[in-house]
């Protein structure tokens, strides 16, 4: 089965049950039903069974799952293991909270290289990283091949910003600015995060209960 | 029909109906059609009627939706009116992206204070609010009554910092440590942000272009 084919909406759960089952490994569990695991997720045991039939068979009928081994096909379906190079663009307090807290290399990526504009942060260092002049950018990516990149940048630069970085072979990018990047044009992939969202379904939250 | 019967992927679905509508409206787009918008939005229009239908009528057949009023209706069903007082706890720099970037007012939240426990910040200011030392929490939830907090602590803190949370009368928690909080807890609402599966996807969409 092509993995074109699968609906986003299983895509976005992939992470989740990837994190979830990594809880139970360390919790010490050897196996789950899929009942057990849609309690613990709040989701359905025949939800589960569907998701993951979409990828062939991981569990055994009236056995369950082996949690790390199905936690292992997760994460190989979800290319953890692949170390994709990442550049951050853009070092301001965000830049700075994601690359210093982020565990890259756990979700498929190795951050290479983080670049800004602004003169008087550049050499600083980030973890291992100094903070390099964008002007130098195009040389960087000569010899690092980065294919990736996480926008933090304003949302004025934003349009030039993606025009260069896809002209210096740039294809995906983690989108953090308020402009959504569209992912059908067939250059580019784009994980756009609107933290907005999810500040809105808590309001959504708090105030139905007043209801 | 109570808003409690309404999925949580229906509610996932409401800030982006909420922020694509804004959109529109900002672009001069009086009325639109579920078809239209669902093109817009990379869903089919049968899944956009199934979910605003949860609601009651928005549209009219043959006519279709009008952008500006159903975009006001699902405001006040998301609670955006509400400026519901919340506090960040954590001033570092993902707090302070979180408190500078964001437009509280616009997705119903007023943020009332920031606070920290490292006394080299303390005083200093993020847009208008002076960050507080912690010690002083109480004292400032008696008068300004906050009822919903940004959690930006380390993880080790997270359990002791929530339970004296709770304490002083917060309920409402968007959460950015690893900590998952769980909701189903009558006590209190928990919204967990965990970025890295929004990185996790971004993994996946590139490596299965590979194959």
């Amino acid at each position: 089965m092509s993995k074109n084919a699968i609906s986003n909406s299983v895509i976005r759960r992939l992470p989740r049950y990837y994190r979830f089952l990594g809880e139970l490994e360390k919790n010490g569990y050897d196996k789950i039903s899929s009942r057990e695991l849609a309690e613990k997720m709040s989701l359905t045991a025949s939800q589960i069974r569907q998701d993951f039939n979409c990828f062939g068979e991981f569990g055994q009928q009236g056995y369950g799952y082996n949690v790390s081994e199905l936690r292992r096909q997760i994460g190989i379906i979800l290319g953890l293991d692949s170390k994709t190079p990442m550049i951050l663009i853009g070092a301001g307090n965000l830049g700075t909270a994601l690359a210093s807290h982020l565990d890259f290399g756990s979700v498929g990526f190795r951050l290479v290289g983080i670049f800004d504009t602004n003169k008087e942060i550049i050499g600083k260092k980030i973890g291992d990283i100094a903070i390099t002049d964008i002007e130098r950018l195009p040389d960087f990516c000569k010899t690092a091949k980065p294919v990736s990149a996480i926008l933090c940048v304003p949302d004025t630069a934003v349009e030039k910003t993606v025009e260069s970085l896809v002209n210096l072979g740039i294809r995906a990018f983690w989108n953090f600015t308020h402009c959504e990047l569209h992912s059908d044009s067939e250059d580019i992939i784009a994980e756009n995060v609107h933290l907005g969202d999810s500040l809105t379904t808590l309001s959504y939250r708090i105030n139905s209960e007043k209801h």
